[in-house]
């Protein structure tokens, strides 16, 4: 683990959690809850893939009125592509943690991840489930990141404080990232009081520059689900102060997940400026951290950087090729349409590093885009050649 | 060589060629000369790339009128991204062939495949300009296909008789393989008697469904060129059945080009049927191609079928979830929306062959599309984290 030291003061008043094994497929943690002892506004956001898992559907229909009390969190499993029966085992499991808490089922939103098209051991979680009330912990928010991971190497958390409030924020994911509208899980949770459609308002923001601007392989999960919870136990907010502490906190975990994508090496950062518009940037940056062209020149440490000068060449939207820029940090390789003084010794010493900044200009529009993603390496291949196997 | 024994009498009358080493890298065959006795009906189809070769800038000139005499073609430097003085370096190596050949220079189309952003050593290949009008044969083809190769392990050629009248065609490319409107390279001469605007409506409509449905990487090359010479010198020909030949020998190149991907051990086929209309099959069918978790899933024969519905499931395009149906050749692991029987023993075992299929029915629509590719393997990663050093 990179991060630890936490102490209960660190978290969030009046959420309490908890961490077991449920047998689903080894004996790691693989089934969580995060408890707010009142109910909590909250907001969420679920991934665009059309097949999404059982748990999305329900967990839309349970977020509707803006509220919940409970998150449940099965990994090694999605509950996805399991047909109507997935809905059903989906459902059970809310319906049990909400009487095991004694709260309203539809204030427990269900969450699942792992691997798709395998029926949910359901009768295992509900066998896990009775007595879980006990076992809640104040301190166990850092441990809850833990059970949640799947291929991930490491678990991903932050907590921040401002005056008398406090987020805690964790996540998960280092396969099938490329998050659209969400991620693929992350918890946030605040004791602030906002209000359920400000929450929603602040997470869509947040979540735009981070989750959704990160891509490990540009596989949009079944799965993605990020969740915003505030119980107002720390009472009022600057909400301006507060947005800006989400989104750097959304970034830091979104930059974790690029960085500890399935098999990285380097921390691949793009940043794109002088587009028609942000929509635009984005796209061009995304198909950069893409390219598996690109990425497993990043893992050679090989600064093959036609490579880049083709993908922007394929953008859908039109490129004023004359005006192109593209540098390595500070290392010119292409300027205004023509290729810079050659420093591919310089550059292949650059690539040495394990946080890589690629910085194109398309021109003098308005605008930019931020968007993290990691290399491909050999690493990648094994992991997802014996997923399942 | 996995090809070979063609003799004289499989080639078109009145071609000739000539592949030599110009010392552009190092010593294998790098510049090859195909030419036709006589002027001859030409068709071209180039990339859509925005940063296309200065190759293509010219090509796409010269072809213009409908015609063409010769083709100049250079491995191991793509004459991309050069700015002003690739373009300058293009029309040196086009004049300097024609006066050899004694032809018009807008009848020669150039073409150049390689490393991209590295100034083409142009001296060198004027150097081996002249003289080369005498090491021209007719029974050359082949070893041109073998001249035209990048890290392709074996030369991709054909060649097809239709009474008097011969096609020969060669192809190269093995990544940056997702052509958009062309391929890679790929040249194909024949002696029959066709006109340029009949000649490019046959060629758009084979290129459609052979090399626009293969994809290796996802990512469109700068260079991609296919080019279809008709000299004539066999007479005319039945046109609907040389469209089927062309088609045939088109589909049969692409395959080839999936099947020899960087790192490749096993050509994907995917059949998409039951679609809205032929642009979602193919885009649906690409999708799952270029998916890397797919196609390390198939390296790894691990049949983890669940990504394939994850990717469906991105689609851009709405997609009739509870009509999908997805079989590995004929077994099902999906069907009507719902799981079918666990038969992943059976699919383990099918998946150690080395052409895989996967069929998928989207519902009732009339549209469909077959495209092809292959697996992701450690080799693809070595290939490509090693290119330029």
């Amino acid at each position: 683990m990179k991060l630890g030291g936490f102490s209960l003061s660190t978290f969030p008043k009046g959420y309490k959690s908890c961490s077991l094994n449920a047998g689903i497929k080894d004996d790691t943690l693989d089934f969580t809850i995060l408890f707010s002892e009142v109910r909590a506004s909250a907001a969420a956001m679920f991934t665009k893939n059309q097949f999404c898992g059982a748990p999305v559907v329900v967990g839309k229909e349970h977020i509707a009125d803006g509220y919940l009390q409970a998150i449940a969190v099965n990994s090694k499993n999605a509950n996805v592509a399991t047909g109507e029966k997935g809905l059903e085992d989906t459902r059970k499991v809310t319906e049990a943690v909400a009487q095991e808490l004694s709260i309203d089922p539809k204030d427990v939103l269900p969450s699942s991840t792992g691997v798709i098209g395998v029926p949910l051991p359901v009768e295992k979680i509900l066998t896990a489930i009775p007595g879980l009330k006990n076992k809640l912990t104040e301190d166990g928010l850092e441990q809850s990141a833990k059970a949640i991971m799947t291929t991930d190497t490491y678990p991903k958390f932050r907590t921040r404080k401002m005056g008398n409030v406090t987020i805690s924020a964790m996540a998960k994911g280092s396969g099938m990232i490329e998050p659209n509208m969400a991620t693929m899980l992350s918890y946030i949770l605040t004791d602030a009081a906002i209000e359920p459609a400000q929450l929603q308002k602040m997470l869509k923001k947040a979540v735009d520059v981070s989750f959704n601007s990160v891509s490990v392989d540009g596989d949009t999960s079944t799965s993605d689900t990020v969740v915003l919870m505030a119980n107002g136990l720390a009472g009022e907010v600057n909400v301006t102060e507060f947005e800006t502490v989400l989104t750097d906190l959304c970034i830091e975990l979104a930059k974790e997940i690029a960085r500890d994508g399935e098999g990285a090496t380097k921390l691949v950062e793009v940043q794109v400026t002088g587009a028609d518009d942000h929509t635009v940037a984005k796209k061009i940056g995304k198909s950069i951290i893409n390219s598996p062209l690109v990425k497993t020149a990043i893992f050679g440490e090989d600064p093959n950087w036609g490579r880049i000068m083709s993908t922007i060449g394929n953008s859908e939207d039109k490129v004023n090729t004359a005006s192109v820029s593209v540098s390595f940090a500070d290392v010119y390789v292409f300027k205004n349409g023509a290729p810079a003084e050659d420093k591919r010794a310089e550059l292949a010493e650059y690539l040495k590093t394990d946080e890589v900044l690629i910085k194109i200009s398309l021109g003098d529009g308005p605008g930019a885009a931020t968007v993290w993603g990691c290399d491909l390496s050999y690493d990648y291949v094994k992991i997802n050649g014996e997923y399942t196997t």
